[in-house]
């Protein structure tokens, strides 16, 4: 998935707000729903954050083209373990370990086979 | 209310985002509701924006303390007219006239009074 | 200028928080730029945010594909003014008119040339 | 320091969305230094977020008065470890471990003791 740096993404600082990253990750793993048709919600089955294990390693500034890639590390019950990577170019901005939580409603459940095909 | 400008505010022109007055007027309005242990969602009523007129004098920067203000101007039906400003000290630096449409589930209905007394 | 609503556009209403409407407006003007391989900032030219009236027709929501239009209505010396829209296929959900006023460093200066060949 | 929960803060899931809670978390940072009548950035000194480590608990849900506390744990070279929590009331709703480094301009630089006293 690629995605554009503007103006709101940047703070004083001239870089990318850190918490920034988390949303062009979070934007990745539901355009591989959307660009499916579907939506990252299904009869009650949605995901939450669990755990975040982040690496900042060289900040984008406005205008730049990034990519994010998305990988599915291990699915156990509930939980899905995700690798995501933001590039620019050949260059690695960021990567990050985020643990999802599959709920049906307010509950764990296990991540539904719907989901990993999407995810896969 | 006071509010205080944090980098997420700010771009890379080195001062507050403009949209971002907007967020601060809602942040006021929704803490009217707050303040009194009450939310701007009541019995399905519920207000969304209808239109904005706004002008930007001056613009704040980081660490800046505001304050924003805000004055009901008019009440017709389903419709209210609302002044707001955000000052630093005596500084005027953002003024707007937002209209906001009263629903109840996705139709117009008469603003209640219990919003109203909030608001007034 | 084509882009999605994700997560982050959205609020506990279920639809695209007010504010998020000048961001996508922001976006389509800076595109403008950045698909030219340019910046909207240039030998010390810049724009700020001097005036919005905006309307708002139809709420959008998660997963939708927006359009934004920008068009070039006025320009008298240091002011441009800017009619954008923000449609999901036919519908109209949200339109505005914008005054910028180019600054070279902090004072009002003419538009510069090469900014009016870009938003042309 | 105390914050309340927005409507930008939450999504159409109906709770805040992950990414702010590091917001949350440098609004905390920042206002150590605000309240002393400070900024972090001092002489060309400024922070940058190397990685993070953090935990969601518990979501918070509009109207939330959260606090965000702040503990320095570490500090080598250019490098801070803080750890931070965010608790509504007496539950424990997010804590991270985040790790600073303070740049002077571009490089890494000993973090200066003015930033020590402010952070301490």
């Amino acid at each position: 998935m690629e995605l554009r740096v503007y103006y709101e993404d940047t703070d004083l600082g001239g870089i990318v707000y850190h918490s920034r990253y988390l949303n062009f990750c979070e934007r990745a793993r539901s355009e591989l729903f959307f660009k499916r048709g579907e939506k990252p919600v299904w009869r009650g089955y949605h995901f939450i954050v669990r755990h975040i294990e982040a690496t900042y390693h060289l900040p984008a500034t406005l205008g730049d083209l990034l990519t994010v890639e998305t990988e599915l590390k291990e699915v156990r019950g509930a939980r899905l373990l995700l690798y995501q990577r933001v590039r620019r170019g050949e260059e690695l901005l960021f990567e990050m370990e985020i643990t999802l939580v599959c709920l049906r409603g307010d509950r764990p459940a296990r991540v539904p086979d719907h989901f990993l095909q999407v995810l896969g």
